[in-house]
């Protein structure tokens, strides 16, 4: 089942896709707490204003160098402990938004990533029962400024601007997260390519490390990792991020 | 005037603090967005029992080495540019609660550290301005695990554990930053000693570079550094960590 949020006249709304209709059947309120009731009123596709499927209350957790091909591409290794750092929720846009460049780098990158939404309550998760805490998957783009990166140790700047998240299209409740195409392409080009059996650690194990460290809350969002082929974004381009099974999140990238 | 965010017959009750009679003065609501409006009601101190003055929606947001005495101690100097990192708000604890030992740490330490509560929403402040966006200032202890911040790089784990980032006691709204001793006491024992004038940067300063990278929403918290004297915790201490002005935030230490 594919989950959308979205603005339709001027109201925030919640929707299931019917993919056969280009329909939205709605949803009696935020599908995280309120379940999936739906209303008697189908909106068009077209006439939703998409948003990101979720902001977080809480924590967007998000993991580097778990594709080996992109830790080799930044001259590194698989770590031995997953390497997690935060992105705050004010970070998050959705498809459509534009990503802004800012002033303060030089060069700023994508990175495309399957997105894990929390969907209860979790600390302590055994890596075996992590499925039991995920609400859904949708596609990221960990946007970063590769400079700042380098430059100030901690990635909070580098990786926290406003609009360095954007999330979407959809939130899939059923997607098999085992394998899979993963990708991003800019301006039409193709620019990473992988799959998601290339991830060196499972979504389990990250869902085990992150909540042995932090409650995790219903809506937090996991970031997985990147597959090889990062590069620039510059004003006037066009990235789409793509996962087989989820759906495209095309964002425009404007100078601020 | 000093706000309090407590528990109270089973409610979550806001209230200003009537110093001379120890009692609250009971809020309408939140009064980051609901104002000051009060209540024909007092409660007793000794009968509410005190939260965190808040818990952000957004972030955390900490500053490294802004006392050179600490720096110095740590075996480094003040970075040229401010050294930001990020907490999760899943991190905070009001007073009183106790801080969870982690079992992945074997050290893990205090820092007393100046809290600014945000008010409004801030974009681009300049230092000037940055007054018109505080609502207030409380004390905070940014409670580490020394031995995995050295290990990890990122500095997630090593400060983003639930419990690690006792908040409170109340938000002194008319607080004057620009001096005033701050400390921390261990089973009465000193440990930390400094003064707000030794900030290396001004919490303006700080404002207007978190600002320039991230949208601040009210209820955000920055953590403006720890003075000189960080030490231990063990299982079974009590810390104090006080601002003349503000208060004490005491806390008890338990293994997790």
């Amino acid at each position: 089942m594919k989950i959308a949020r979205f603005e339709y006249q001027d109201q925030l709304a919640y929707g299931i896709l019917d993919e056969d209709k280009q329909e939205f059947v709605r949803l009696m309120g935020d599908p995280l707490y309120a379940g999936f009731e739906t209303l008697d009123e189908r909106i068009k596709v077209e006439d939703a204003r998409l948003l990101a499927p979720v902001i977080p209350r809480s924590k967007v957790v998000a993991f580097g160098r778990n594709y080996l091909e992109h830790a080799r591409e930044m001259g590194n290794e698989v770590p031995e402990e997953p390497l997690m750092f935060l992105k705050p929720n004010t970070s998050i846009i959705g498809p459509g938004h534009p990503i802004r460049l800012p002033k303060q780098s030089e060069r700023v990158e994508h990175e495309v990533e399957l997105a894990v939404v929390i969907g209860s309550v979790a600390r302590n998760v055994p890596e075996a029962d992590a499925h039991q805490v995920i609400f859904g998957y949708t596609v990221a783009n960990d946007v970063t400024a590769r400079d700042l990166q380098k430059q100030d140790g901690q990635w909070s700047r580098a990786k926290g601007f406003d609009s360095f998240c954007p999330l979407g299209p959809y939130i899939e409740t059923e997607f098999d997260p085992s394998s899979g195409g993963i990708g991003a392409k800019v301006n039409g080009e193709v620019r990473q390519v992988g799959d998601l059996n290339q991830l060196e650690r499972t979504i389990g194990a990250l869902i085990a490390y992150a909540s042995s460290v932090f409650t995790l809350l219903p809506g937090d969002v996991l970031l997985t990792g990147t597959p090889a082929g990062v590069g620039p974004l510059e004003d006037g381009d066009e990235i789409t991020c793509a996962i087989e099974g989820i759906g495209n999140l095309t964002n425009p990238v404007v100078a601020d």
